[in-house]
């Protein structure tokens, strides 16, 4: 075996299919870590010339006080609300948070993981975007966690997301309960896990409830189709097809939006005609005439975790029982369009 | 006269009354400057024992090719779509930006600025927020361009903003033309100047149509009403009080949804009985049922002004006629709510 001097702790997680802060936990014998592990991430370093002293030194390195955050679109509430709360929870910790917005632009979200990286950031938080996240690309052992987003390498990725399903499940049932039979669902045509997974909620509560599923009412829209804008022309088609709905699951809330005014503008009721419930929880929907319901995801809740999970990393503090994955729950709010 | 041997460029700007740039443009006689100024700036230069290979070696300073963007609030959706566009003139030439928000907090501010210097950004673009930019903690010479916001050592300020004060009286006067006599401002009590400048506009306005001024109808928000919410709340206040108007300017958009969601919850018709317009072009505006006329600031111009300015700054290129202001023009968008 090739022996290299200038191991990384990142290369030596990577050998030993363990994360980086467990590598640190076996270096200097602190926090938990089973003894099967400890066996496997010493062999590495033996095996490769990797000195504790190298270790302490690397995690002795000094920390700039600052944190990246990836955002695809801050041009969207949601996405910005969530920042917010996640640049607040740094300020408070004596952190300074650089945004950077890509776009959902691949060239620019790997230009600012370079930017970040040389800048010499102490962690990163990713929100959403592309699928496979560039760590390759960092030149330091960063820690990194994600918000509704997956990394492709799933050993390395510690993530935070709201519970979608139960969100898409919650929607559907509150329309069921308020008396529609014939619920339509209006989201993206896209492979994004969190559409995905609010359709099959969507179509769980269906079948609990005794309901038919039904492909003329699962109106996907498609890239060219603007939330709003979209929405608002397949509702129009809805109409105009005369295919019979009395209630609409819009999977977010500028969709429900656009639902709401196609319906308006057909001379249609709302809620007495049809029922509209939405997801997100952003201000149109609350400021809309009439307000709409809508599944609440726990902004600050998903702030919190997900930041608290990183200044953890960046600490090497002990990450209780190495949980990697947290869903936190979400609420139904009711106003008037499903009353 | 105390001799300081190790004196910076911004110092000589200072002493001289004159911009880095023109310090910088009459160190290397290269550029627009007159007679004047070079006399002045080179007799603090002789007095300080300043030598043009020292302002040589600052001007080849390395360059990070990042620029700093300072922004008071970025939920807000004017702020982000213009922090997008200048993210995007930047990306395009080849500079990473780095977005702090502040949410017009004075501390944030302060430890941004200093974040920002530390990490070496080439330069600061701040966009509106509290009255003093907080130039004295910074350690290097990095040139800073305002939008919507005037620094208070204006010698030094290099600032882009809309026409406020022409958008305060087109909005005016397109409610004039459209047969309006009693026309109500919804606006925000403080001493914003962009605030100050679109009611300057306002009263221009009725003052040139000869209709009067009329206090109660300026209606002004104080710190604890929301945009929207205060709105609403205004205008269930003058109807309540059988204050007769027919006409509504809303100084910006989100205001003036919140006046259209009061005059429908009250049933009366927009635009038949009230016309309304609002400020900025947000979303809303187009998207509302009925739709919102209102002002249009150009924020692609914006954006680009300010960028292509500090990117002029940043490279010591010749600012064209030392012009420091620039004020762009705004224009109406008619919608139904006036119509």
């Amino acid at each position: 075996m090739e022996k290299k001097k200038n191991i990384s702790i990142k290369e030596i997680a990577k050998l030993s299919n363990v994360s980086v802060a467990t590598v640190s936990r076996v270096i200097n014998n602190n926090g938990r870590f089973s003894e099967k592990t400890r066996e496997r991430v010493q062999k590495i370093i033996k095996d490769y010339g990797y000195t504790t002293n190298m270790a302490a030194k690397s995690l002795r390195m000094a920390k700039s006080k600052t944190v990246g955050l990836i955002v695809p679109n801050i041009d969207n509430e949601w996405f910005s609300q969530l920042v917010l709360e996640i640049e607040n929870y740094f300020f408070k910790n004596n952190y300074s948070v650089f945004i950077c917005n890509t776009s959902q632009n691949e060239e620019k979200e790997i230009a600012y993981f370079k930017s970040l990286d040389s800048k010499m950031v102490d962690g990163i938080i990713c929100i959403s975007g592309i699928e496979e996240i560039p760590t390759e690309i960092l030149t330091r052992d960063i820690p990194i966690v994600c918000i509704d987003r997956k990394p492709k390498d799933h050993s390395e990725a510690y993530y935070v997301e709201s519970n979608h399903y139960s969100g898409g499940y919650l929607a559907t049932e509150e329309l069921i309960r308020q008396g529609c039979k014939r619920i339509a669902i209006v989201s993206r045509n896209k492979t994004l896990s969190v559409n995905r997974q609010r359709l099959e909620g969507y179509k769980q509560a269906l079948k609990d409830y005794g309901l038919e599923e039904n492909k003329e009412l699962e109106l996907l829209l498609n890239s060219n189709q603007a939330n709003y804008d979209g929405a608002r022309e397949v509702i129009n088609h809805l109409i105009k097809e005369n295919i019979s709905f009395d209630g609409v699951f819009a999977t977010n809330d500028w969709r429900a939006y656009g639902v709401l005014v196609g319906l308006l503008e057909n001379d249609i009721q709302v809620p007495d005609e049809v029922k509209v419930i939405g997801f997100d929880d952003i201000f149109i929907s609350q400021s809309s005439h009439p307000s709409i319901s809508t599944i609440k995801q726990n902004i600050p809740e998903l702030a919190k975790t997900a930041s608290q999970l990183l200044l953890d990393l960046m600490n090497d503090a002990l990450i209780k029982d190495e949980q990697k994955r947290y869903i936190l729950p979400v609420e139904v709010i009711r106003r008037d369009s499903t009353k």
